[in-house]
């Protein structure tokens, strides 16, 4: 019989033991924080309709990278992202939610795009949203930001410094028609910009002369780059008020103690649906893994399902781009998660096995966490082999003395120093240690 | 334009935040035990290969159920049962894996199935297995049954008291062989004896009659639930070996500390993969739940991907349908789930923002779940309304006042009463009745 392959599907991720209590630690760290700033935690369906994932609009743009099928005669597919969903939810819960409602949400998405560096198909990304009806403070933009430099800090020990750059669309809606471009120039010149950190100044020149074959508009939009957004001022209502947010923004931010928050207007979030300030987060140390969070306003995305205007803004942290990349990069050393147990208590044979079982049992109910070897009849060196492969801090030795007095052998793995102890103090030697 | 559904899809689960805090709280003090048992925690993909997922053994019996698709020229689907994955990911990692290897797994599963009472089409199981190369003493049975029950203990707040049930597959094995049954007959009977607790005494009669067509016999299997399976005891040597190791199996149930364990031939865990003793953990108080937890030792299911022969014993529990079946019982009280923060800061006015601010991130860094109000223009009533239907425990209230002497004015919203500390006092007060 041929056998079966054991590799995941490519794009699939799946982590030894070291590297998966890593990521998990990072991950509950992490999401304390979201805990401790008042995120009601959601775990939504991964599949949703096809009409609920799907719009005329992205079709195209999204559907090529869908995992889209079918169940009987419903069409539906895996979520890509965590936004669609919570839409669909607050809009299904408008009575049920007290706004603004605070959402945090940490689970698997699915885009079938062909495999890039650091592009999983199926991964992590940890969202935290805030909605309210009608109308939402740009402070709650500034939360947003607050919460995941909070959240990033967290887990700085592995992953190092973060800063924050703050885009705005209204600034370029305002400076477009301002210049009085044209609908497709528009959206020509968002993906350009988007694309601005990944190509050099001269294609930028010639990609936007494309666009707009017009030197005197071309120069203003790069003037955007060169004299600063303040260069703008005066010259439209939209434009002042667009700089005012963004300039009243910043204050904000430090008034919340968000640290190495810069202005740059080429972060746009793309094509997405983001209707005010957008934002990205990059690591210091780290700059190969590009964005490590990214977010920012909208103002349309429960409208598909719902007649009540709900404004939102939120962001999504690229969890698994970030820490299972670090956990495979080498940089990250993973010894210290090596060990998943801090006891090994090796069992002399079957008939001391029900003392041993008491220890195990005591030892667990401390929270100490522990395991037997219960194969009772293999030798001493095939036990105390595993307990070192498995690297326990301690082996609890159950021999025929041991039972006969009601006392363990531990010895520290570590030293290699071994003493014979009541179960309470050995409870307490290790607990000590743990 | 027409608004899209706002119901997730029949059979998916989505719960209102107060019903997700009382799930989420049960999943980590299990997860919380199978950590302390030395269990290493694996994510393994949600979605496998066509062919890793489905057998020719079985791909009728579960293809209907399973979510099949395709993207280029890769069958792929979602996985129905943590099994198959570990199986895959342990013969893959061979090598790098300490044996006995002891991996857990919290994750959702998938099944199309018809949406029945109880049954979700996507819904989480907590898996344990412990597997072995060539040999596993069946102390590891036990062990995963002692697991169980400590895990199911660690929420019988909610969930009472539990029993667990122990079947043999070796037992009807040697039976049958000892009658001399044709395979079909075993497997018809295998079916039925799956059934036995659905159907009454003469429905079974007849049944089991349709299949053996022969009365002797018809009472010979009869006779192991009237007259237990001792009655069998010096029949076969096959015979024998399955009773010894029932009788001994009891025997150390009891001395790891296992309660409430009985013999029951009638579990037998339908046409599954298990080839030794098999299990099955029902609730005391919750009958209705059916089986909670259920597993047992298989020889066979990692030989599809390596010539290495891997013995295992796993168990799942039905995570999804207790607790969140539980959730929707109105038997839980989810008052306690209500409330996700300790205090609301209210802001009265933008001018009060940046104290506001700084008191809002000291609560956050002492690790008190905090949110703030930050449409600071609000009315106080509008902003005391909040506080109170997010049920948090204190409102800090910042104003004018406040910010001139550096205080908090810290209103419990239970009793009402209101006064004015220092911030750390109102940060000891609140972190004393957090």
């Amino acid at each position: 019989m041929d056998l079966k392959p054991t590799k995941p599907l490519s794009g699939f991720i799946e982590l030894l033991p070291a590297a998966q209590r890593f990521v998990d630690a990072c991950a509950a760290r992490m999401l304390n924080v979201l805990r401790t700033c008042g995120f009601s935690y959601l775990d939504l369906p991964a599949i949703e309709r096809a009409e609920v994932l799907t719009d005329k609009d992205n079709w195209d743009e999204i559907e090529t990278q869908m995992y889209l099928f079918q169940k009987g005669d419903t069409k539906m597919g895996l979520r890509y992202d965590g936004t669609v969903g919570l839409s669909r939810y607050v809009a299904g819960h408008l009575n049920e939610l007290t706004f603004p409602f605070r959402a945090s949400q940490f689970s698997k998405r699915y885009r079938g795009e062909r495999k890039q560096r650091g592009r999983y198909r199926e991964f992590y990304q940890m969202d935290m949203d805030i909605m309210d009806i009608n109308s939402l403070s740009t402070n709650y933009d500034a939360e947003i930001i607050s919460v995941i430099q909070r959240t990033l800090n967290s887990v700085s020990e592995f992953i190092g410094d973060n800063y924050v750059l703050i885009g705005s669309r209204p600034f370029w809606d305002a400076l477009f028609n301002y210049l009085g471009l044209t609908p497709d120039q528009k959206k020509e010149i968002f993906i350009l910009i988007d694309k601005r950190d990944k190509i050099d100044d001269a294609e930028f020149s010639s990609w936007l002369a494309d666009i707009l074959k017009n030197e005197k508009l071309e120069n203003e939009i790069k003037s955007v780059f060169t004299n600063g957004y303040k260069y703008f001022a005066g010259k439209s209502d939209d434009l002042d008020m667009a700089i005012k947010e963004l300039t009243d923004f910043v204050a904000t931010l430090s008034e919340m103690g968000v640290k190495n928050a810069n202005i740059d207007l080429s972060i746009t979030r793309g094509l997405a649906y983001y209707t005010g300030l957008v934002f990205e987060f990059k690591l210091k140390d780290y700059p190969e893994l590009g964005t490590a969070a990214g977010g920012g306003r909208y103002a349309n995305l429960v409208e598909k399902f719902s007649k009540t205007k709900i404004i939102g803004v939120g962001a999504a942290i690229g969890f698994s781009r970030i820490f299972v990349a670090l956990s495979e990069s080498g940089k990250i050393d993973l010894s210290k998660f090596e060990s998943g147990v801090d006891v090994a208590v090796l069992v002399m044979g079957n008939d001391n096995m029900p003392y041993a079982m008491s220890v195990l049992n005591a030892f667990r109910d401390s929270e100490i966490a522990s395991v037997a070897y219960l194969d009772a009849e293999k030798k001493f060196k095939s036990q105390i082999e595993y307990s070192n492969k498995i690297m326990a801090k301690y082996s609890v030795i159950i021999g025929e003395d041991e039972v006969k007095n009601k006392v363990v052998a531990v010895k520290d793995m570590f030293s290699g120093n071994q003493q014979t102890l009541s179960l309470s103090d050995a409870i307490k030697l290790v607990r000590g240690n743990a």
